[in-house]
């Protein structure tokens, strides 16, 4: 897009947000091995060890990339990609020294520098857990999909929804059993009332049965099977009881909102339709009147019409300008009315003009109405009607690039046809003032409109 | 509707549509057989196989018969009939092999090629899972529903969630108890540890341990006298309650949206009285006031005076003049000074008519006023009042097809009249310059209204 | 409220309410003695008969009284006080029979018939079953009441909610309790099994139980200290339990539909200050302006003027006009200006007035802009400053009745002085060119204010 | 603020504020000790007695000090200082008896009166919870909390539902530890059933054993390992849950609430940009055109046009004014057609001034259109481009502070150019026809703008 330092990246880069979004990848492995090895860590769980140490490295080697990516000042709009700028945003921030704790590998430095010694495991597994800080990627890649309109925002919430919940029951269940495991007397803990010699079992089935209490806890099914036993699991059971409540009401609030959302459309439809139900009831309206009424109203939500206009109402004058001449400008030319007048002048009055949808059998014109309006035909097809002695008499019908009522504006009489759509018709309106006020300028043109008139 | 080629159904033919429900209550049948076919196979569940085979029969017909219906394009809006055209675009569609799928009886095909052998039972079983694919059609079934204005969309709404519970709860239960009866130690098992002789009880008496345990589950309620034992249990109970969290969210949303939508006007009445309240205390209005103001917005809730207006705001000018006619073409062709005036003028000028209703005792012109509007009574009726040295004298009842205010307008002088109504009165009321406008191009109308206005 | 004939009473008539309301006591009674009667028949638990028969009385007396009481026309809204027509409403309609079934104290009638015979007790504790049929009566007492401004809506919602809970909770408890009496093996119940000997406990620890493992199951703790021992308790609860999901949802839909509603006014008030302070600070609006634009909005949330307006704008032109007159007639007639004018001419212009409200130190006119508005204090006091050589004088402070601004707009002439509130102050703006209007009408007033403008 | 009588505080003071927020916090740990007290009273729980005594005297202290605080007349918005009305209203209200009620350390009191005796101990344990009446400081903090926005709404709302829940559960189980306590056999108890020696064990492992089963009661997850025993425990539990239905219900209404209000933005955007995605491939409208769309759509949401246009709508005109002369009074005086003009001018036209926002390659004026604005670029840059022979030729680059379009402003005749912005612009827009009218009163200013215009 702009023209970069070398050696500086856009972040909009498109090769850049593939690595971050690599790096996301990454972070869920870490999410879920940092508890895991805590908790299994002396119940031979295999070497993770190395895969550990490989996330490590690309996430070390992200922290040097950072230095060279531009980043966006929030005031001014611009991409800023001078080197000294981006470090001492990047240093200064809160982030970089977060980002390099949950990076560095303490243990091996630490057995780099005091030699071989097991002892402290525990302590290099609790900051293991530093690597959790990486989760603020997963955090940004949601915020940033819930704005991207590619991607469904129900879908992008339910996700996340789901990635919270399960790294809740994953992470709660890790430490329960970190718990047990550590426990004086093993008898006398959650899983060891059930399983006695539940060290010796397999991690998985260790795991299995930390991941069924968390969840039978986090969904309140608690069948009671499995429960804290000593106070140490009370207390803990204690706080995730209340983190429970809290999660378990924004997941409701979540769904509710979406499930809000996505019937507003289908209550707007069913609204209007039971107003118009009502509103014929209520004054003894004739059926014909009441399913015309209806047809509308239908054909007005499967048009989109409503929001049709409020797309164009929020847009500049330009744009909308731009959006009716590649609409209407070919449709006016054709017409008889407009042939040799000038390009200026159609693209004058194209500009303002909007297309409205008739459904089939609705009247466009009332014989005799005073004429305010006339209308060019952009597809369907409307018959044209005279009321003689009391009956309706059919005249012709016409199809697309036709103009209909011009006659009662032209010589400001009342119109002398009833016109009727055939079936589904989209028509420009034409208002009669604003039509003569357009024409004023253009002398040739509007004679040219005139000849074209009478000779048509 | 339309002219379709010969052996081709409408997709809205009403028996078309008929056969579709009646399919539909066969789906139910299948959804609930398959999952318990699958389960209690073994357990002597007598010959369900004809009711499966008759089943699949009335679908392998339906699939045929939809070659032969024509569906709608959904760019053009128009019916295409043509037999090529129908079957291309079935059968390129996911639906045609899966519609296949569903449908074919494997096992007998099985059975008719290898002979006698019913050693793949198991895999027959969840070959029949295929057959839950036609629950598409409950799903289009209540996406219809939702949309059509005769059947409440609360009671559509609820039948879905309760037919996704029960749904979810049978499948589950049935999926449960199929994990316990193959369970290699059906002492370690849900039901084996409170059942130990399950296998050899009842299809019911399993059946109903099933759906209890489904139900308590999912309900949360989890009195844990049945729950899971062994690890597979353990693992399918995990992903059964996360299941769960998403639908009881689900139920909870829809629940509320139906609930915040229904209480709507209430609210918005409430707030509305609560508004002349607050603002009548405010400012020390009379109690006079203040109940005429509350009895004003009583009414208008009452006769959704509001509603109406919008109803006739979206409506084409075409349908509102006609609504027009309907409603005061007769009123005001009767009044005194309508009286022989011509169609056309009355046809225009009612075209625009509006009424409104007062309750009673409420001032509709007041003396001295600047004349604005005059007024045709449709219903109910009014006191003309004069205030005379202080004090009101009533003059005279009108009652409907009466006018009010026309002197003042005519004579463009104070109205001289207090008009009050006596009860709930229905109004046009005409805009005086307005009126002028209209009455300018028709002569004849214009001098016939003022002799009737002289000699009345 | 209106004539009705002899021996009718008008479902308006307070004593009718009251005796309603009475009614509405019984039937709480009716609905908690029906269930446990059909429990708790067999363990001796006094005479309840007595008060059920004399409540059967009282009921017995309202399906008479129904006879004499008018009802309301639905489409014609006029009382009806024919007794044919009452009498062909009510028997027609399915109210009457339904009435008199769970009225008629069945039992009794069959002794007085058959003779002293107990056998059949269970039949008849299930038509008493008929008695809940009155608890109509509660859902319209709560349908009113919901409409009742006078009462809270959450109040009555919540009262609402509880009553359907505990109805359900008593209810079921009371079932779950005839469940286990009738069950052939007493220590195969939910009951039986913790307390073997319940048939022959009180009848208030059976109920407590009940209730206990009632609402246990409803608000789906399910401790399991009691569940479901055999098939019909399984299949009982099953049915129970589908039927909590929905009244949990029910209620947590209607929490939340309160909730929301609340806090509508908050969060408007919110968003209005959130905007004011991200437009400053986008903007970089000076610390001044700032605080006049938050001190204008609170001013605004505080006297409510955005919903005063929308009270004005709904009511009729005539309520208006009064309510103007109360408000400023007194004001305007006694201001230096208007002395001695008519007081037709002062009810015409007051008709129109609007009071705005303006916070301390926040100008009202500015120093040489063009005069469009011109002023009435009507309450606080304002400052008249002048800007003469680049600093601001002041010149004189003016108190309510005064006028300000009317020198500009008399002479046409930038508004000489700048005009600044000193604290909270109502104003009477009056539009110019609108006052020119209406003066023009009214010769001897005009000269009055002239006179009266310039001697002031 | 005001000048208040001596020995008399304003509510606002801010040392009397910060007073009040320090009470909160001794509320705080009342609303511990008390349930805790009255609960733990018999196990040796050291001397609470001291710390007790001691809250108990600010709250004395405060009492006395409320007798000293001015208070703000609800009907006349002024600050009461009159010591005697402060005395009456605080006296008189139900405030003064409890706040004493629920500061008097009764069994201090009734020891001195009747010598050494603890006997009472248990009457004075409930007297003690009247200092739960100081909760109602919480409550007032948070409503206050909750209109202030300095502090987030949704943490203020979450502190408080936190807040409560975690008072209802120590409450609770404080209740409940003291019906095991008291219970004639406490073998026969919740606790006792687990742990036999519950009296004899320590405070902390009975309290949590109070609070896990209080928190598995209320967040419904009841595992069943401690559940009520006898009656009295059954009909306290049976109350709770009614409790925890509403609870959790208020919790999940207030979630829903908060999630609903916090993605209004995002839908607003989300639905903005489905609208146009929608309507550009319904009319099948070129990519061109789309993205020009999208792109002043995404910038509108960006710049929070919308939003700004409300703010300034809703304030009163004078600070509109000053806002607008802050912004663009300097930018318009320098540009050359208004050099010379006089100040007044320039503040006229400046107050009704309003900048929008264009982003990159949109046509702001098409050559050609009637002339209706001018413009004044603010910042960002524009190309101006002419049309020859069919193709667009460049003719320069326009930076702040110049105009575009007055061109065909002044002489009336169409745009001889196109203006297309560069980069993101600000521009003011400047109606022609009002331009026109408030130059007339203005004859020296309107010479010099033709002058100016003219060189330039």
């Amino acid at each position: 897009y702009f023209d970069l330092k070398k050696y500086v990246i856009a972040p909009y880069d498109r090769r850049y947000r593939l690595w971050q979004t690599f790096l996301v990848v990454l972070v869920v492995y870490s999410a879920w091995a940092s508890p895991f090895e805590l908790a299994f860590r002396e119940m031979s769980i295999g070497s993770m060890l190395i895969a550990d140490l490989v996330v490590d490295a690309f996430f070390a080697f992200d922290i040097i990339l950072t230095f060279f990516v531009a980043y966006l000042d929030k005031s001014t709009y611009f991409l800023v990609d001078d080197h000294k700028k981006i470090a001492i945003r990047y240093v200064k921030h809160l982030f970089f020294p977060m980002d390099l704790a949950s990076t560095l590998p303490f243990q091996q430095i630490y057995q780099l520098i005091a030699g071989k010694s097991h002892d402290r495991g525990e302590v290099f597994g609790f900051l293991n857990m530093l690597r959790l800080w990486r989760l603020r990627r997963v955090s940004e890649l949601f915020s940033r999909l819930e704005k991207d309109i590619r991607v469904s925002y129900s879908v992008t919430r339910v996700c996340k929804l789901l990635c919270v919940t399960l790294f809740a029951v994953h992470f709660t269940g890790c430490v329960y059993f970190w718990l047990a495991f550590h426990h004086k007397s093993p008898g006398n803990t959650w899983i060891g009332k059930q399983v006695e010699d539940f060290k010796h079992r397999s991690v998985g089935s260790g795991y299995t049965y930390s991941m069924y209490w968390s969840i039978v806890t986090l969904t309140t099914v608690g069948y009671g099977d499995l429960h804290a036993e000593n106070t140490t699991e009370k207390v803990f059971n204690i706080f995730y009881m209340l983190f429970n409540i809290g999660l378990t009401a924004y997941i409701i609030g979540n769904m509710t909102n979406l499930v809000v959302h996505s019937s507003v459309r289908t209550f707007a439809m069913r609204d209007a339709f039971n107003k118009i139900l009502q509103y014929a009831s209520k004054n003894g309206l004739p059926e014909g009147l009441k399913d015309q009424m209806l047809a509308h109203t239908q054909l007005k939500f499967k048009t989109a019409e409503l929001q049709q206009e409020e797309v164009l109402q929020d847009l500049p004058k330009a744009i909308r300008a731009g959006i009716a001449q590649h609409l209407f400008h070919n449709v006016v030319e054709k017409t008889n009315l407009f042939k040799g007048v000038s390009d200026d002048f159609i693209s004058q009055m194209v500009s303002d003009m909007k297309a409205e949808y008739y459904p089939s059998k609705v009247d466009i014109i009332l014989q005799n109405e005073m004429p305010a309006y006339f209308y060019i035909l952009v597809s369907g097809s409307v018959d044209v009607l005279i009321l003689k002695n009391g009956s309706e008499q059919f005249l012709f019908k016409l199809d697309p690039g036709s103009m209909v009522g011009e006659i009662g504006v032209m010589f400001n009489i009342p119109q002398p046809y009833t016109v009727r759509s055939r079936r589904l018709s989209q028509l420009i309106r034409i208002d009669h003032h604003h039509f003569k006020q357009l024409v004023k300028p253009f002398n040739e043109d509007g004679k040219a409109i005139i000849t074209n008139f009478t000779q048509f």
